[in-house]
């Protein structure tokens, strides 16, 4: 069996890509698309093509909504990327992107149930994509942005939100953010806090970083205060794009205004979602009881075993260590259970819901090294659904 | 049960609507996602998805080609609607259209193994349908347009085949074309005469009629003529679109300017590709062992048993009578045959070879009632596929 690097070194031979175990279950791609119904004679043809079908399509022309009931429309998500941003690999274009969003398709049917189409589009403009989606949008019960690079994704997202009355959501932004919360309200329980008494730093203004500032706005953190490549964001720093600026008027109310590393003595919590390093020094420097999110894949911005030499807490994106920060624990609830009440939109109370019904599911088993589920607890899914589809109907965006 | 007639009463009630079958059948739609490999753990989630996946992904974008091999994207077809010639229906827009578009995908997967994904399109420009098909490419294997109306379906296939090097077919024009031709070559050789021999008059110069006529004149045909709503088409008829007035110029050697009625008066073939209806006494005009194709459906331009008076051979497109002209006979294998040599383009010769592929295999059991093949004819499928894949070789369009 060879290694990924030793695979380089022949790249276009397909036999020799096969020995490394990740392309052999590769081969021929990871989905199909199957009919729910028998075929096995004209009757059944006639029932599920012509003539049979003309008698279905007139009733959804006559009366719109029966699409959700006769047509796999309102079970069907488009997983919708232009492979700018794709895991760390950067913008390596649409068709390098496809086995990311195939398996971004294959979770949501085997967490979710939901069916997923996997739709890498050759435009990157955001008006280009935004376009497109629209017009896609008759065939799909929800959209999943994904892999779409900052600050563009944050107007394509807004710009579809506005615009279609369906379910749009970029993973990237709120999957993390979502899971993200749900692991720091347990790191708090634990160490007997509320967000309320936190005060965190986030290394990174992307996708990620963005939304999940915003989560941990909305849910109610004490402070927070963000840092790009270029130092923290503060009010009145020169040169932000109008997503940085914004978040930078929201946030840093002790007004830190220079590296990461400095903004984190005495602070409570780190979110890395940065790709950068953070030295184990600045770790040391934090608070008492100091949680350490360090969720850069594959290299978090500190070692997890550095970490917890000075956290309380500490989670990563790897699935070799505990605590697992991993999207999959909450896209497939979220989108099941807004499809389940028909949502025509997935609300800022409904992303907070699906964090407190995600962190629920541990329970009174939570240790340091459990603050989060296993994205193979069975529980996980159910109660994601559950919490989504309540807090739907709760805000007046459910159709069910 | 309820008939059509009843249901439509109450076109609001789900539970109503599901008295009829095809409601019934229809019900959640009829198409799933699966996936193929099995995610049962950690490991093979670290293999399907991060952190194996990278390798793949950074192997596609070192060598494109590679995604044929790594993705499901060599297997999968769009089916592209925008809805505004669905069935006899006419223009009910992209939602209405999913019954049809997903009863498609299920029959390219029941009777091609070709995975494929509706997408109803919310534009009906030209410019927006090329350009929207053009950025959803890299997702797909093939592009199978459905349902577009004329004269724009020639313009959009046109450009979509010179811009994307993946095969596009235009089923309603192709599909009908091989299927006719492979049955109008069999009720040729059973009345002992060849193409060359016949003179056919076309009634209908949309997707369908156009494009039974160039195959035809490909194909060799003695004379054909083509009728509009207005008439023959003759060249230097005033007010012609572009396709028509191409078509007046390679067709009607006889010079016919009148009506179909009077052009078929001593003619060896009619082909109703229209919605119009013929009388008893233009069937009863024309040549001696005629040959009567009328494909509109639900109602063919005369009735088979009132053509089957005059006529040698009678064709429909219903199950319900003798020689079923379905297009299901030829799409399922045309795009297998492409996607297994890895097309790049479906040529004339191609669509020809599927013809002859399909007619063949009636073989010596040839009758007046059994021209063309049953859509469950366990032979058909191989039989054009292999015709398809050996002729895309020949014409040096194969990438394997």
């Amino acid at each position: 069996m060879t290694t990924g690097v030793a695979v380089t070194t022949t790249p276009t031979s397909v036999e020799s890509l096969d020995l490394d175990p990740a392309f052999a279950l590769h081969r021929g791609g990871k989905l199909e698309v199957r009919s729910t119904i028998p075929v096995r004679n004209a009757d059944d043809l006639s029932l599920a093509y012509t003539p049979g079908v003309a008698r279905v399509c007139t009733a959804i022309a006559d009366t719109p909504s029966l699409v959700n009931d006769y047509t796999w429309v309102s079970n069907v998500v488009a997983v919708v990327s232009d492979g700018t941003a794709v895991l760390g690999l950067g913008d390596i274009g649409p068709a390098a992107a496809m086995p990311v969003m195939e398996g971004k398709a294959l979770l949501f049917k085997e967490f979710g149930g939901v069916d997923a189409v996997p739709i890498c589009l050759d435009c990157t403009d955001v008006d280009a994509l935004v376009e497109t989606v629209v017009r896609l949008a008759p065939s799909f019960g929800g959209i999943n942005l994904e892999d779409i690079s900052a600050p563009r994704c944050f107007e394509v997202e807004d710009r579809l939100r506005a615009l279609l009355d369906i379910p749009v959501f970029h993973d990237d932004q709120h999957g993390t953010a979502i899971v993200a919360l749900a692991a720091l309200t347990n790191a708090a329980r634990l160490t007997g806090r509320s967000l309320g008494d936190l005060r965190a730093v986030v290394a990174g203004a992307g996708a990620s970083g963005v939304a999940v500032t915003r989560i941990l706005l909305e849910a109610g953190i004490g402070d927070i205060a963000v840092a790009d490549s270029k130092g923290m964001l503060y009010s009145g720093r020169e040169g932000l794009n109008p997503v940085k600026d914004a978040l930078a008027r929201d946030t840093n109310k002790a007004g830190h205004k220079g590296s990461t590393e400095e903004a984190l003595a005495g602070a409570d919590v780190f979110l890395g979602l940065s790709g950068s390093t953070v030295p184990e020094a600045a770790i040391a420097s934090m608070a008492a009881d100091s949680i350490v999110f360090a969720l850069s894949n594959p290299t978090p911005e500190v070692h997890p075993e550095v970490a917890a030499k000075h956290a309380r807490v500490v989670a990563t994106g790897r699935s070799d260590f505990p605590n697992q920060i991993n999207n999959v624990l909450a896209f497939p609830g979220v989108f099941r259970g807004a499809l389940d009440v028909r949502a025509t939109t997935i609300t800022e109370n409904m992303k907070v819901a699906a964090a407190a019904a995600l962190a629920g599911v541990v329970g009174d088993d939570i240790t340091a090294e459990y603050v989060i589920p296993s994205p193979f607890d069975k529980r996980v899914a159910p109660a994601v659904t559950a919490a989504v589809a309540a807090q739907a109907r709760a805000d007046g965006v459910a159709r069910l």
